[in-house]
C-alpha cells in the first residue's frame, strides 16, 4: 500500500427536489466543500425508481451544470470526474437528499501516525461501456470484477473485510437499446426494459462478491437472477438509464485513511431483521438508550437495499409485493425497508435502494452505516 | 358493572386471498372456534385501500356466505350479527390475514375470581344509518360518542383508561350518494370519493375522543380534517363502500373478563416513533433479547394506524407522500409504518391501517397490542 | 351439421360494482333471461387487470352465488355449466358490465327455414386442468386446438372463416403455484406472475391459430412470446387467477342459429386502426352519419384487444406504454383503445381487453361485433 | 390593428425523453428554425401529470440550457423570453414531443396583401406572480383577463371569434407553499397540493372565458370549480410547480399574419365526442377518405383538453376514472381521449392535456387544429 493519506469527507444534505442543487451550492461558497475534491454524490430522488425514472438523470444533470463552473469543465464532462449514483424512489418516510463524498490525497508519510485506527476510505472505479447484450450477463461480472480491485487500490484498502459497502451504477435496456442489438442480430438478456434493471444490478452485484471472494468458483450466465444463494454481502447496485457501463465505489476502512468517520456494516436476512440494522449501527459505536434502539447522535448516513423476498413470503407470512400489478416491487420493498430503518436510526433521510438481486441473500440485503467517530 | 362473565378469544388466521376463508372453516370445522360466539372479524385485505378497493366488500361477502350455515341466516344478515371490518392495503411486508375475536357472555357471579387482575374484554355497538350530506359532520361524530358509551358498557368496561383501541367501520362517499345528495338539495362535505374517506375517518375519531373525555368543550364541523392537535390516543378508523353507518368495536381491560390476554396500547407521535411502538409491546409484557427489540411469543396481534404527516416532513426532514400522483399517500404510510413495527414485532401478519385522521397526533397513530398473558 | 336449431340472445347489463348482479336478477326476475339457457357470460370489471386483480374472482362468485338457486346447483359447480370470462381493468371510459349469452337448442328440422343468412351462433368447451409448468407451453396450446374444434362443433359452426371471436379464459401463475412445481422438480416458463399473464394468453391464441388454419405447420414452445407474426385474427385472450384450465367460447355466423343478431370482425393493425373499427362495424351493417362514423342503433357489443406495441412506437411516434414503472401496459392499452372504440361506437360498455399476444398482430388485436339484425 | 406583419412557424419534433433538446438543436444548426425567434415551445412529457412530475420541470431546464447560448442570455432567464408549456402525462398511445412556435415581425404595410385569408398568428402575455392564496381564486381570474387581452393584441387579433386556443400555464399550491401562507395567517385554497392544480387550472380557463365573452358578468370565487356550466371553448390550462404566475399563449388566425397555417377548434360535449374532433379537423380542411375518417397529410398538431366527466358517467355509462386510487383521473383522461384524437388523426403525437376544468363543458373539452393550407 501507499505512502499516502487519503482524507474522506462525508455531508448529507437535504434537497428540494431532483433538480435542487442550493444545498451543495451553499456549502461550496461557505468553503465548507471544496468542490475539487468531491469524488462520488450518492442521492435519493423522488422518482418512481423504475425505467421511466427521470428524476436520477434530471439530478445528475443539475448537479454536472452546478458543478462545471468550480471544475472549469463543461457540464457533460463533469460525470468523468464524479461519480453520481441516484438512486430513485423515497417511498413511505424516505427524504430525498445527496450524500457528497470528498476526498484529498497527500503524500504525506505521516499520515498513518494520525489515527491508531483504520478509518473510512473510499476508491472509485469504471469499466468500459457494455453493448446492450452485455447488460445482466458475464461481460458484465466480468468488468465488474476488474473494477472492484481497482477501486479497492484506489482506495488504500487490501483486505477484502475491510470493505464494507460497494455501490455500483450500472445501466438497463431500453427499447432502443434493445432494437439496436436486434439490429445486430444480436439477443438482449431480456425484452422487458424493467426486467433488465434486476438482470444488470444481479450480473453487477455477483461481480462484487466474485472480487470479494464472496463467491468461489466460476459464476454462469445462467447463474444471474436464478442462484440466489450466490451473493455479495456489502454489494449495492443500482440500474439507471443515463449510461451504458459500470460505476463502481468502493467503501471501507484504511489504514492509509484520515478521516473522521468508520464505517461497518451487517447483512439484513430479511426485510424484517431488525437485529442486523441494530448490529450495523452498534459496528460503528451507534447504541440507543431506554426503548429508542439508536441514538442518531453520530450517524452520517445508512446505505441499505432492500428487495421483495422472491419466494413470497417473509418469516413464513406471504406477502404481496411481487403480484401488485400497480405499485412496482421495489417501490413496495423500499417504503417497508425505509420505514424499518428509518424508526431505528430517527430519520427518513438515509439511503434505501431497490432492487436487491445477489446483494444479500434473497429478500435481505446489505446495510451499511457511515458514523463519525 | 354487572356480575356476568365475558370469556373473549383471539385468534389470528392468515388468508390466500381476499376470499379465501379456508382457515377459518378449517377452525370451526376443528372445533377451536365456536361459530356462535364470533362477535367481530378485523382483516388486512390486499387491495388499495382506497375507493375502489373492492377486496373488503368482497372479503366480507365471503364471511358472510362461510359464516350464514353455521348462525343459521341468510348471507346477507350475517353481517348484522359479526362485525366485520376489513382494511384494505397490505403494502411492503404486511401480510393478509383475519384476526377473529370470539365472546361469550355467562351469568357466573364467581367469574372475576377467576384473575386478579383486569383481562381483554371487548364490546360493540352500531349507530343509524348516515345521510350522504351527514358523513364528515357533526351528525356522524354524535353518534359515534354515544355508541362508544354502548359498546364500553358491552364490554364490562367503565373507566375510560381501560379502553386500549376503539375500532370503527364508517362508510364513504360515492359519485352515486353524492348525486343522491345533490338531487335532495344536500351538498355532502366533499364531492371526492377518496377525500371523503379523510372526513368519515375525522369525525368517527373525534366521536371516540369525545365519548372519552380525550378532547374536552365542543367540536365543530370546521375543526373536523383541520384542527390535528384535536385527536384520539386509541381510535381506528376505517372507511368502506359498503355500508352507511358506523360499526363500533370497544377493545380493553375489564375485571368481568375472563381471557388469557391483555390489552395495551401506546401513541406513535410519527410514523417512525420505534419507543411507542416498544412501550405499547412492553405493556402487555412483550420484551426483547440482545438486539432484536421484541419476542414474539405471546404475541397475538398488533394494530396501528398510520398517516403521513400533514406538515410534509417526519422529524425535520422532507417526505414526498402526500405529492405523489401515483401512489396514495395512505399506501406510502402503510408500507413504511407497517415496515417498522413488522420489525419490532417480527411478523409482518400485523393490522396497520391508513389515514389517522385525528388518530393520534398528526402523522401518527394508536398502536395497539393484544397478548396471551 | 346437425339439424338442430340454436337460439341464442345476447344482453349486455351495467354493473355497479364487481358484486352488482341486481340488473341480472332483475331480467331473470322479470322473465326477460331465462336463467337455465345461460351459456356464458363475460364481464369487464373495475380491477387492474392485473395479477392482484380480484373483482374478476368476486364477479364471478357473486354470479355463481345469485344463479345457483335458479339452476339448483350449489354456488361452487355454477361455473361448470355457465362459463365466466371476467375481463379486469376499466381504463379511460370504459364501462363496467356484463353481456350475458344464452342458448336455446331444439331438434327442430325446420330451423333453417327461419332465416335465409347465417346468424349468431355460440359454442363452449373446456381443456382439462393445466399443471404449473403447461401453462405457456405446448401443452396449453395443443388442448387449445382440441377445445376449439369441440366449440365449434358446439356452436354449429363448420368452416373456419365462421368464426368471428374465440374468447379464452386461462389461468396464470401465482408464487404458490411456482412454489409448487418447483417443489417436484418442475421449471415453470417464468417466474414472474405478472410474466405468466402474458406466456399463458399468448400459448392459447396460438392455439386457436393452429385450429383455424391461421397459422400453418407446428408451433414451438419458443415461438410463444417470440414470433410475433404468428397469430390469430379471432382470439381473445384472458388471463385470470380463479382457473387452472381454458375455456374456449366460439362466437360466429352459422345457418343452424335461430337468433336476431349477426357478429363480425376486423383486425386493428395498431392501437389507433380506426379503419379496422370501422370495418367491423360495418360488416354487421352499423354505419354512421354525418361527422358521426357510427350510428349506435342495433349496436349490442364490442369485444377487442388491446396491447402496448411491442417494438415500442405506434406509426412511428414512440410510445411510453412499456417503461412506466406506475401503470402496467395492459392498463395504458386498455385506456387508449377503449377510447377509440368508444368513441367509434357512441358508447364506453364495451368488452376492451388487456394483453393481445398473439391475437392480432404486434400492437393490434381482434374487434368483433355483435349486432342486432 | 398595426400593419405590421407577423410571420409564424410551427414545427413539432418528436422527443427521446424529457431532457432530449437534440432535434429541436439540429433544427436550429441546419438552418431551419432560428433561436431569436422561438415565441414558445408546448410539449408533452412523459411523467404522470402530476404534483411531482418533474419531467415539466427538467423539460424546461433542458430547453433552457440548449437555448441560452442562442439566446445569449444564462439559462435561467431564457424563460422570460420563451414561454415554456410542459404537459406531462403520455399515457396510451401519445406521443412525447415538443411543438416549437417561431414568430417573426416585420413592419411591411403590404403583410396582408400576401394572403387574401387570415393566417395563423400568437400572441403571448404574463400575469405577475400569485401569492399562494390567490391561486384557484379571483385575483388569479382577473389578472388572467388582462393578459388575454394582451396577448390577443400581441397577436394581432381583435375579434374573439378568431381566438381558437388560448393555452395558459399556471402554478400550483405544494407543502410548502401552503405552510408560507399559513404562516402569514392566510388559508389557500386547498391544503391538497394535487387539488390545487384543479383549482388554478379552473380559475385560469375561467379568466379566458370573461376575456373572450364567453361568460358574462360576474364570477365569483365560489364559481370555479363548482359552475361546470361556466366555461371556455378555447382555454386549455395547464399546471406546473415550476412557476408561480401565468403565462398565457392565444393562438388564432388574423388578417395580420404571414404564415402557411391554419387553426380551427370545436369543442368535445364529452371524451368521446367524435363528431366534435372531426368537426375540428375539417374546419381547417383535413378530411378522410373511405373508412379512415382523417387524412394526416397537413395535420401539424392537435391540442386537446381532456377530463373525467365530473357527474361519473360518460353517455349514460358509468365510468371509474374518479374512483380508482391508483391511477389518477387525469392521467386516466388522457389516455382515454388521445387514444380517440391519435386513431381519428393518424398520429399520437398529438398534444392532449389534462384537467379541464372550465374549459369546455363537465367531462368535454376544447380541441384545436393546426394545419398548413
Amino acid at each position: 500500500m501507499s505512502a499516502r493519506t487519503i482524507s474522506v469527507d462525508v455531508i448529507r444534505i437535504p434537497t428540494k427536489g431532483p433538480g435542487d442543487v442550493s444545498g451543495l451550492i451553499q456549502l461550496i461558497e461557505a468553503g465548507r466543500i471544496d468542490p475539487v475534491s468531491i469524488l462520488a454524490i450518492l442521492g435519493k430522488t423522488e422518482g418512481n425508481g423504475g425505467v421511466n425514472d427521470f428524476t436520477r438523470e434530471y439530478a445528475g444533470s443539475a448537479l454536472s451544470i452546478a458543478l462545471a463552473p468550480y471544475l472549469a469543465l463543461p457540464p457533460e464532462r463533469v460525470e468523468e470526474r464524479v461519480a453520481f449514483v441516484m438512486s430513485g424512489g423515497t417511498e413511505g418516510v424516505l427524504s430525498p437528499h445527496i450524500t457528497v463524498f470528498t476526498r484529498n490525497l497527500s503524500g504525506n508519510n505521516d499520515a498513518q501516525s494520525v489515527f491508531a485506527d483504520k478509518r473510512l476510505s473510499i476508491g472509485i472505479a469504471h469499466t468500459r461501456n457494455f453493448l446492450p447484450e452485455e447488460i445482466g450477463r458475464g461481460a458484465q461480472l466480468t468488468e465488474t470484477v476488474k473494477a472492484v480491485a481497482a477501486a479497492m487500490a484506489d482506495a488504500g484498502i487490501d483486505n477484502p473485510s475491510d470493505v464494507h459497502f460497494v455501490q455500483i451504477k450500472c445501466p438497463l435496456l431500453t427499447s432502443d437499446r434493445i432494437e439496436e442489438a436486434h439490429g445486430r442480430g444480436q439477443r438482449p438478456v431480456t425484452t422487458s426494459a424493467y426486467g433488465s434493471m434486476g438482470y444488470s444490478r444481479g450480473a453487477s452485484a455477483l461481480g462484487v462478491a466474485a472480487a470479494l471472494g464472496e463467491v468461489k468458483g466460476d459464476i454462469k450466465d445462467d447463474d444471474i437472477l436464478k442462484r440466489y444463494d450466490l451473493f455479495s454481502s456489502v454489494a449495492s447496485t443500482s440500474a439507471g438509464i443515463e449510461l451504458m457501463h459500470n460505476v463502481i465505489i468502493v467503501m471501507g476502512n484504511s489504514r492509509a485513511a484520515a478521516s473522521p468517520f468508520v464505517i461497518g456494516h451487517a447483512v439484513m436476512r430479511d426485510a424484517i431483521d431488525t437485529a442486523a440494522v441494530i448490529d450495523a449501527l452498534q459496528s460503528v459505536g451507534l447504541r440507543g438508550e431506554g426503548s429508542a434502539p439508536v441514538a442518531a447522535g453520530g450517524l452520517v448516513n445508512i446505505f441499505a437495499k432492500a428487495e421483495a423476498s422472491p419466494d413470497g413470503t417473509v418469516r413464513g407470512f406471504r406477502h404481496t409485493m411481487l403480484e401488485d400489478t400497480d405499485i412496482s416491487a421495489t417501490r413496495h420493498a423500499r417504503a417497508a425497508v425505509g420505514g424499518l430503518i428509518s424508526g431505528l436510526s430517527g430519520t427518513g433521510a438515509v439511503y434505501v435502494s431497490g432492487g436487491a438481486e445477489h446483494q444479500g441473500p434473497p429478500g435481505g440485503g446489505p446495510v451499511a452505516v457511515i458514523a463519525r467517530v
